[in-house]
């Protein structure tokens, strides 16, 4: 059986600072270490031990996986980083605090934000500052490609291709991988593995730093999932997934 | 003008605990991250940003170069490890106590491993644990490739492949590339880049996590070097170094 295990990096400065995060570089806080060691910990003495890993271009979630290997003593594997599993864009939102937000814009166009899968917050200015277009780590992507906003659909449609296209068909080549991104990329691959339709997606909270293993055959066929931990601390993490806004 | 900066890992548990270390895979000590966290500052406020970065397979190198990226904000850079750049393997000293080996060789026998060109430590058996092909990050390693013990010609040899076939064709399409690795394989870098006899390359102690600029033109070829970080530093880490016993 080959295995891939997603992980939603740990707690940032933002999400304790409740401010609209996406494509923004913000650190992980002191907590959000101390998860990703602990998550570190746990697949090991679950006796995993990765070929491969991948991560999205983001510090909390580099960091979150360089912990974790390190913890593993796997800090030799090969990582690829991409792009296409950041965070979903949130246009002009970013940086805005949530109740702030929520007062000006009132709070149903806010959860529209939140839950819907089509709604995209509106688009950043191309000449933002916070347009990434001005980041150097995003120049080799096409103007076309490079969002200045995203709904949860438009987060799926530029994941999955670098899912199916390069993470599936590494797994042929591996016993097992680990794929350390955010709540919203996350659930696009989630969305596809397990085939959860476009309204029930945005209730899925992913849970920050829990592994979360999927199991495939030798055919690279999806044949099960589950959480990795004490089912207790997975319902705790579960509750705090949804008060942060599904990965806003 | 193109740049590759040179970069020694910083202080390990063994370097404070006088052992043999090699191929063996021992964490930084507190000191070694506080180290790698002043090269990455350091790096930062010269102006310093790599566009990728090479490292050993080996955990205390890995570690500083997570460290110097977080630093200075480049998590996301692409990184490449190779065994090509581990440190010289020390065959059957590996894990030994500095003080116990002079003991039980003499001084003399430990200066010749210490500072001859062409003397390796003695081999280690096939079935000794430590032999690297029991560990599975050497798995694609041709048997005939892998050492059980090196002469710092050994390590020489094995480094510059990757240094010549990988790292400098990969400056063509980078402004600033950032390698860190170890006391030896870095002094075989440097022997080549400088062009440095046999008999003197053993006496160039390279200082742990101090940067180490050395620059191209846009044929590629290598027209100065510089170590950065002030004067009097540099200094105590050289003596420093020289006293780790040039990388042991």
């Amino acid at each position: 059986m080959k295995r891939i295990v997603l992980l939603r990096h740990g707690e940032s400065v933002w999400n304790k600072e409740n401010r609209f995060t996406g494509w923004t570089d913000v650190d992980l806080c002191e907590e959000g270490i101390a998860e990703a060691q602990r998550a570190g910990r746990l697949l090991k003495n679950e006796g995993f031990a990765f070929d491969r890993a991948f991560v999205s271009l983001l510090k909390r979630a580099v960091k979150t996986l360089d912990v974790v290997l390190d913890a593993m003593d796997l800090d030799w594997i090969r990582v690829d980083k991409s792009w296409r599993l950041n965070e979903k864009h949130y246009g002009v939102l970013q940086g805005l605090d949530k109740c702030a937000t929520a007062a000006r814009y009132g709070e149903e166009q806010v959860q529209k934000w939140r839950r819907s899968y089509d709604v995209a917050p509106d688009v950043l200015s191309p000449d933002d500052a916070r347009n990434p277009r001005f980041d150097v780590r995003y120049r080799d992507v096409p103007d076309a490609e490079l969002p200045r906003t995203e709904s949860l659909r438009d987060t799926v449609a530029r994941t999955l291709p670098y899912w199916r296209c390069v993470i599936i068909p590494a797994l042929a080549d591996c016993d097992s991988m680990l794929v350390v991104a955010h709540g919203n990329s996350l659930r696009g691959i989630v969305k596809c593995l397990k085939g959860i339709s476009d309204t029930d997606i945005s209730s899925l909270n992913i849970p920050t730093a829990t592994p979360w293993v999927f199991e495939f055959d030798d055919g690279l066929n999806y044949v099960g999932d589950r959480l990795l931990g004490n089912s207790d601390d997975i319902a705790q993490r579960m509750h705090a997934a949804a008060s942060l806004g599904g990965g806003l």
